[in-house]
């Protein structure tokens, strides 16, 4: 397996898709029929809310099902702006993931102000806590860590320090979610995932919503959810992605450590096989499963193409912003040109990518660069 | 298999089944990837949406698929009222899906005029052609088939006028699809559908937006789906709903006449074992597999309660509005008073629903009229 795009999408989790055919061979019926089997997929639909809500340390009246974190990203900046006190403004990450961003520009639109990042990508905390100081901050929205670099917030700070605020704070935690521990997350007034990223089916995800906020509607309609999004409850896709997360929750995050020393050996054997290869973000935490180049030379659809050839599935950042819409806004906004943005690929593992995948990726990339070496650069040598 | 409660959610079909894993296999990566099996996913992707368009007769680039009816209802009502001009009304069929009817409160507002139905539930065309005249009626929101009656309204003939009079025709055919050919529904401008209520997927469905509808966003984000609905592709999801579709359309709907004439018979055997009893929308026609029974006497939910204990699964109207909610506002619209519609039990049928099964439904309310009588009807007696 040299599939290093899973923070674009990763293969159904075995536990995922048996309990997603349990599901359907035996709790397939609609949880709002009257009748007995209808009340029972109900019960393990309230008990599958039960499984996940302890794993983020919160209630599990607080999770609303959804169908992945578009629509949750979607339905929490809809609610902010129909919420939120007029004139209140929505300080924004400028490196969220295009989900948050385009839905915050549209639900939002000017109330935005725009949180800035430095070289690595990390939140500015000062310029946050002058922000909020100044009262006229109402929500707060950044992510758990970043789809592109793997950078990783300080969230917890974060959620402390909009609390203290009395300002709500709305965490995406798609990236974070089956890759490091989910315990805490629970304390972000809103928290987006997605199963299909953490070995979940596609088309399931969930929303936490805030304490109190009854008036969520992420669809209208029935009175499905609580109240808080109509329509048919998926039960089968639910249950698979409930299994997912407590598979990686109780067997793969233990495996942090280690997978982060085979990231840290890939990068410095990269360092020395291209010279002049930049890791970006190298200064800062980041998940131990995504690493993010600027290429010494090169286009990187080029090295893209090759890597295929090879075996190697990796990606120019996110397939949610691919080549048509111009150079990564993440790396625009930690200072890249966009130059070298278009020199960027993002290698991201999965739990069941092994020590030599990586290695022999590195050959790969070694292999790939001559080939796209400038005509110039090889009379020089 | 006694499960009378199709219509509020079908289980999965062993070719939509097949479909899904088949997808979960060999084309569960991004369609958005750069890389080969990326590109090979999106390729399968638009063969569904070619596959799809035809059945409906209309061009591919106008199926956006989505994660079911309600999401679909939700973005169309929110897609008119952006677009529509200032002031223009949007006329709605009273006796809608919840879905449709909370969506058109909620984003259109003091724009919705309602349009009335007769006792059968069939819409009164008169006062939509007087509406339309009036030229103040921007878009007509009009569903094929009744959810709680099986009622089918005369779609065709709206789509055409509303074409004439230069007003968008909005048509939820969630309960017709699969059901009846899909022939033809192409021809209304905006047309949502859901998978799990013809054998696919939940979580899936798709909505046909009208020629030239670019600004038409379900979700804001990436550029998935041409534009339309940002999200990664739920493409295993995707490949599931079509595969059933293509399954009813080829096979099942050939069935019709044969299975309309079981539900007749059943309609006249009821009317023997339960004397006083009332089939809603009796006069017009209805789809082959659904009745609606105002019983003679009893509360809708004790029968509920009581053919579950005898195996048969049937509804007290929509999932989507439960017996919490009140008496059905489709039975309302159509003139019956609140204590009636307490006593109405919606029987719907499958496509493995046998000529033996309804007979033996006969039997098992025969039964349960007698366990359920009123004191004082078994004292006259």
């Amino acid at each position: 397996m040299s599939y290093f795009d899973h923070n674009a999408t990763t293969p159904l989790a075995p536990a995922a898709r048996e309990a997603w055919l349990h599901a359907q061979d035996d709790a397939w019926q609609n949880p709002s029929g009257l009748y007995g089997i209808g009340a029972r997929v109900k019960v393990r639909l309230e008990a599958a809310r039960e499984q996940l809500a302890p794993l983020l340390g919160c209630a599990a009246a607080r999770v609303v099902f959804t169908s992945g974190a578009t629509e949750g990203a979607n339905a929490v900046c809809a609610h902010l702006a129909r919420t939120l006190l007029p004139g209140t403004l929505v300080a924004v990450n400028r490196t969220e993931h295009p989900c948050v961003l385009e839905a915050a520009k549209f639900f939002l639109g000017e109330r935005v102000v725009w949180l800035e990042v430095d070289g690595n990508g990390v939140i500015a905390t000062g310029q946050l806590e002058k922000l909020l100081a100044s009262k006229g901050v109402g929500a707060v929205v950044v992510m758990a860590a970043n789809n592109e670099t793997g950078l990783l917030q300080p969230w917890r700070e974060l959620a402390r320090l909009c609390r203290r605020h009395h300002a709500a704070f709305f965490c995406d935690a798609s990236q974070w979610l089956g890759k490091l521990p989910a315990a805490g997350l629970g304390e972000a007034d809103w928290v987006i995932g997605s199963a299909h990223k953490f070995g979940g089916p596609k088309g399931v995800g969930f929303v936490l919503a805030a304490e109190g906020a009854q008036d969520f509607h992420a669809q209208h309609g029935g009175g499905q959810e609580h109240g808080h999004r109509a329509g048919t409850e998926n039960f089968p896709g639910v249950a698979s992605m409930v299994a997912a997360l407590i598979e990686a929750e109780t067997k793969k995050v233990l495996l942090e450590t280690e997978r982060l020393h085979w990231r840290e050996t890939f990068e410095r054997a990269v360092s020395t096989a291209l010279p002049g290869v930049r890791m970006v973000g190298a200064g800062a935490e980041r998940l131990w499963n995504t690493v993010s180049l600027i290429l010494p030379h090169g286009e990187n659809t080029r090295w893209v193409a090759r890597l295929d050839k090879r075996g190697f599935q990796v990606s120019t950042g996110s397939a949610c912003a691919t080549a048509k819409d111009g150079p990564s806004h993440v790396l625009a906004a930690m200072g890249c040109s966009p130059e070298e943005a278009r020199r960027m690929i993002r290698a991201s593992a999965g739990w069941e990518t092994t020590e030599m995948d990586w290695t022999k990726l590195v050959q790969a990339l070694a292999e790939v660069s001559v080939e796209v070496k400038p005509a110039e650069a090889v009379i020089k040598i």
